[in-house]
């Protein structure tokens, strides 16, 4: 079994002006990356006719499978399907089953057609259509100098529908990859320079086919284990073995495991404890509450929370104490304090948890400058408060601080039997 | 004056395993575009010697600027830095100035600073350094072959702090780029197609500098008229005189321009208007209040909200009668409307607007399936409720619901005088 190299081409003025954030090529690396392809090399590109051809000559060099996004809308400025079918000379034909799909659409949405939307119908003769069911653009499959190249619509939910239902398993049927195994443990509160020599020696003796990786990101560090091999179940074994080694040393510090993000342990955590959790927030904004309820099933747990963003608010509906925003500041431990104890009885929960603090750009003193925060978890068991000093940028300051306060409920919830 | 390329080289496996999202391409490619810079092209490849080496030298022959972020860490997986001073055969030797950074940054977070710190101070005799004050891997400029090689940190605020305040001013002094002018008109409630018969005449119109392009996305389509020329003032001119006539022919269907999202347009017209904001979310479970609080100075206009997950909170807090949700559901008419109502009142803010579906995936019946969604806008004046027939996709249906209850508003609010 040899590597299979593939090649991400998106394709859109958009992203090369930065006027899009391109999550497609990140989602396709991910799912090759689990049925075991090599990405070699992620390419965007605008909507020009040579800049995509030259894209494909050098990618058809590299890697053998070349997945193409973008450019397949109706209008003018798309002409990657056009491209393609000139750089593998072929014309491009009527296809009976799209025009259906096409007019399947059209009628769903009680929508006219138009000459526009006929067209998506023509593809190139020797492609073979992708169904997109979603949408009015086909993905298509074809063979060129030995390579595959795969032409996918740029929006991302008809993109993956495609590729999940018919060009993932296609591809997974046509070569023979080996397997990739990776384990990523999530650490927080710990920098990578001192992470390193703490497991240097763990390091040092990894085999050539496993490798180690630090990815540190606003207050964390990600350490991934990544091995490959021909024996998917010795593989996983050995990679595994290696991370719980690595776990043993670090231990305090990880807080979650893979694409598990903070919120997720602290709803696992809340599920399986059959506990129950209340927000009151002012600088994160609903930030808090926004990452719970991402998590499927969190109305198990979470009964809901209030965004105190004005001091009345903070008063009149948290029942914060006019005294305490008088004589301390709404951004002060026992503003949070009250904050979190009140939203936990007013809500009938198990925990409470709140944030307040100045998120800038305005809003500091002297005394309380720009990335000034508290932050609370209340319990029947009492409550933490703790002060985070944080950055002058307002977008770093509210993600820190909700990492932050599901990080302080998630070790509580940990000291519960 | 002639057009100037520059081609953006991002570095590290974590893109092409899709395991993060490169968004420090997109930031980097508006910057330069805002200067006048044309990207050619975006590349992500691998932490491997011969791969920075092949994109280097691809690059080279397409560009004037090639900017590469990541690979700077102490750790030994990372190795641009060595691959750089390889590549353009100069030694590493160590710079005083940036080990005066390194280590003050060290005594500022009261840590030891150990060998791998150090070991950040060595850079390629012949880079000029672009300081890094706010991490320990230092920015460099090199040049080479005609070209100019930019290595920065792939860490986000650490290298938009150093394109800032280094890297873009010297950039723009070293080259006479012609000026780009963008203006892009956001549309929701009409699909591209429908769009574009309806501007055909004026696209053939356009002259050969001043492109259009049509960019769908989750409901919306976004309009994008580029121009490019030498005269600053003329290319403006023209390219907003051209996005006039355009707007005049969707009028209806326009929510905004250039980079503000429709929170920026509502909360620019609350605080035109001096009115203020309350929210009620359930199935959005936060993600409106975040998306408001995202902008800096909406305590002018916002005075917070409630999420109510749990239905015992949609009455307890919010006053939602027993009677309706017993009789009509969580999810109903009526309990959007009481729910918009209610926390208007309770707040005391002119508006109150509220979100009431199945997100999904679980959750759903026959008479309402995932996907059914209420939103509401409440104001002295009455309230409007809306049904949404949305998809089976959690995350769509919640960025979907958030837009939509903010169009609503922002109808609302024109229809103030």
């Amino acid at each position: 079994m040899n590597d299979i190299y593939a090649e991400i081409i998106t394709i859109g003025d958009e992203i090369l002006y930065g006027q899009i954030t391109d999550t497609n090529s990140q989602w396709i690396g991910k799912e090759l990356d689990k049925i075991g392809f090599r990405v070699s090399r992620k390419v965007s590109i605008g909507d020009k006719r040579g800049e995509i051809v030259n894209a494909l000559e050098e990618a058809e060099k590299r890697a053998s499978v070349i997945i193409l996004t973008g450019g397949l809308g109706p209008t003018k400025d798309d002409i990657t399907k056009k491209t393609i079918a000139e750089y593998v000379k072929t014309p491009l034909v009527l296809n009976a089953d799209v025009l259906e799909n096409v007019e399947r659409i059209f009628k769903k949405r009680n929508r006219q057609m138009n000459d526009l939307n006929k067209s998506q119908a023509y593809i190139p003769q020797n492609a073979e259509v992708l169904m997109n069911t979603l949408g009015t653009a086909p993905g298509m499959w074809i063979s060129h100098n030995d390579c595959i190249i795969i032409s996918l619509p740029g929006v991302p939910h008809e993109m993956k529908k495609i590729m999940v239902d018919y060009a993932l398993p296609k591809l997974n049927d046509s070569y023979d990859t080996p397997y990739i195994h990776h384990v990523m443990i999530k650490t927080i509160g710990i920098g990578e320079t001192r992470i390193a020599p703490m497991i240097e020696n763990l390091e040092n003796s990894l085999p050539s086919h496993i490798k180690l990786a630090y990815l540190p990101r606003l207050g964390q560090v990600r350490l991934r284990l990544t091995g490959i091999g021909n024996n998917k179940d010795a593989i996983i074994k050995e990679v595994n073995e290696f991370a719980s080694q690595l776990v043993k040393i670090v231990k305090q510090y990880v807080y979650a495991y893979d694409d598990e993000e903070v919120e997720t342990t602290v709803g696992k955590l809340l599920l399986e404890k059959g506990l129950t959790l209340a927000t009151a927030e002012s600088c994160t904004g609903g930030r808090v509450a926004d990452k719970i309820t991402d998590i499927a099933g969190c109305s198990a747990y979470y009964m809901g929370g209030i965004v105190a963003y004005n001091n009345l608010v903070k008063e009149t509906q948290l029942g914060v104490q006019k005294a305490t925003l008088e004589k301390f500041g709404a951004v002060s431990e026992q503003t949070a304090k009250e904050m979190a104890e009140n939203v936990r009885v007013k809500y009938k929960a198990n925990f409470g948890i709140s944030t307040t603090g100045i998120a800038g750009p305005g809003g500091g003193t002297p005394e309380k400058p720009v990335g000034t925060v508290y932050i609370a978890v209340a319990s029947a068991n009492g409550t933490e408060v703790k002060l985070l000093n944080l950055s002058d940028d307002r977008q770093v300051n509210i993600r820190l601080t909700y990492s932050a306060v599901l990080d302080l409920l998630r070790l509580k919830l940990l000291e519960i039997e």
